[in-house]
């Protein structure tokens, strides 16, 4: 028998958040429930007074959000600790009491990066036994499928069990988040053969040959990145993060040459909303700054995702 | 006054090196002694009754080229420095052992990588002062000039004294070769601003930023690889070597695609040349295995180049 969700669910999100916030938020707000016809309730941190008409304004139904008023916001380019410290109103602080006390199941935000990760790593415990929590992203294949390419900038120096783990995590995500099968990981490297690499991935190599929580195919290369060889491709989050933005670089070139190709349209960080914290004990999605109404849905059906799958629990279980 | 070379230049080519020799390195032999009627002699190190028909077939004039015959060839997956240890007849061996007696002024294959590298690193001296060679590859940019990326890939551990001393080998090679005048040069990074990054990129910068040698302009991101920020990008080997191998594939997945597009057209390495070894003092050019007639003949015009400008000289002069 399968384990079933009882209690409803409830998803906070920072109206706040974002270049175009609150708008793009409250209509990405009324997508989601226009088309997912859940159960699922909204909790919406934000300023009361900005949200109420734009609720009203785009026909939000009462009964499945409410709003918690904040009287702060964090700027994107505040200080992250200090700005979390000193405003306690602010919407994102707000969002990650609401988490942490369990009034909501899961978090996201498309504000402040660096606040949202303190946030996480310091408001939410990490899961029993994970060394250090990670951030993936989506990669569009060639093949039409998508790759989950971790750790993309949390951890810029890594250990080799890190890595490990992030392997366990990413794969565990892939499975039930993504829907991949037995996902291949791969270690990205700097030649094919065993012994390749820097000192970090040659150490790194033999742990993942021997991890029986994955399917280890080995090392991946630069060139293996955009084609179907690896569903997980693991890295500590220096190289990580050089490929993620060079990847989104190439939406935003391919959109400037005026490039006609549904590969790279498929670059859009908006069609997979944000990048989930891995490793934390509860769902927190982290949007990007500039996201519209669609990246705004979207987070909010990972986050469902996430919480109906308990992908967080299958995590603990592999990585015992 | 300028000082001029007075010698005549002599240019070493292994025609026994990559998947199409000897005929493409001959076509581009031709090609190349056919556009460019300078005073540079050839010296092709390759199997005598192999090269003869073809050099006569392509119609290649007696004056501008002499065969130096070679008994062995270093495939492409032998191991390299076993392979030159073993095999003092094939054409890399030769090779370098004329160029390190001063029997070339430069050395250029297109055969087994690593057993280049290791002939550029032990039978050619280091320039005076440099702490570790460097490979680079040009990366174009998307208004249409070229960058460089250093190190790509022989240096996958780094210290930042190394890249400090690649950001100078660059910007000399982007000057003197790539004609970019005062090269911006950038430090490859996670984050815009001084501080960010991991160990080594966090040391590296105050390195780069008092080095009164380089143009430096600070962090640039995996967004700003493919645009026109720095013409000089530095990084240690392993994440030098995923972004090129990434780029590389942008080529062959535009063409799979189909995707008509100028910029990506840009990504085919056939029209680079190879990779030159910095810092050891002769100019050795390293060609990708499956270079072609073009290929061949753009690594011609780099050596030359190398040789005219005094490239290596310049180096050692800022390194000072």
């Amino acid at each position: 028998m399968e384990f079933v969700h009882c209690t409803p669910m409830n998803i906070g999100l920072d109206m706040m958040g974002g270049d175009y916030a609150p708008l793009e938020a409250v209509k990405g707000v009324a997508q989601y429930i226009l088309e997912n016809s859940s159960s699922v309730s909204l909790t919406l941190v934000g300023d009361q007074s900005s949200l109420e008409p734009l609720i009203a304004e785009h026909k939000i139904p009462s009964n499945r959000v409410r709003i918690i008023h904040s009287e702060q916001v964090i700027g994107m380019d505040e200080h992250p600790t200090k700005a979390l410290k000193e405003k306690q109103q602010s919407s994102i602080a707000i969002g990650f009491h609401l988490l942490a006390t369990g009034k909501t199941d899961a978090f996201i935000s498309a504000g402040n990066t660096g606040a949202m990760l303190v946030g996480a790593l310091f408001s939410i415990k990490a899961l029993e036994g994970v060394l250090r929590p990670t951030i993936s992203t989506i990669i569009p294949k060639e093949n039409g499928g998508t790759g989950l390419l971790l750790d993309v900038g949390l951890n810029a120096d890594c250990k080799p069990e890190q890595l490990n783990q992030f392997a366990v995590m990413g794969s565990v995500y892939a499975q039930q988040i993504l829907d991949i099968k037995n996902p291949r990981v791969g270690l990205v490297n700097v030649g094919e053969e065993e012994g390749k690499g820097n000192l970090l991935a040659q150490a790194t190599y033999p742990l993942l040959k021997e991890n029986k929580h994955i399917n280890f195919i080995g090392n991946i290369e630069g060139r293996d990145v955009l084609i179907d060889k690896a569903d997980v491709m693991v890295c500590e989050g220096f190289t990580g993060n050089i490929i993620l933005k060079l990847a989104e670089s190439l939406y935003e070139v391919g959109h400037r040459q005026q490039i006609k190709s549904e590969f790279l349209d498929r670059f859009d960080f908006e069609i997979y909303g944000g990048t989930p914290v891995l490793g934390v004990a509860k769902p927190v999605i982290i949007g990007h700054g500039i996201s519209g109404a669609k990246a705004f849905k979207n987070m909010i059906i990972v986050a469902q995702k996430m919480i109906e799958s308990k992908v967080l629990d299958r995590m603990k279980e592999e990585l015992e």
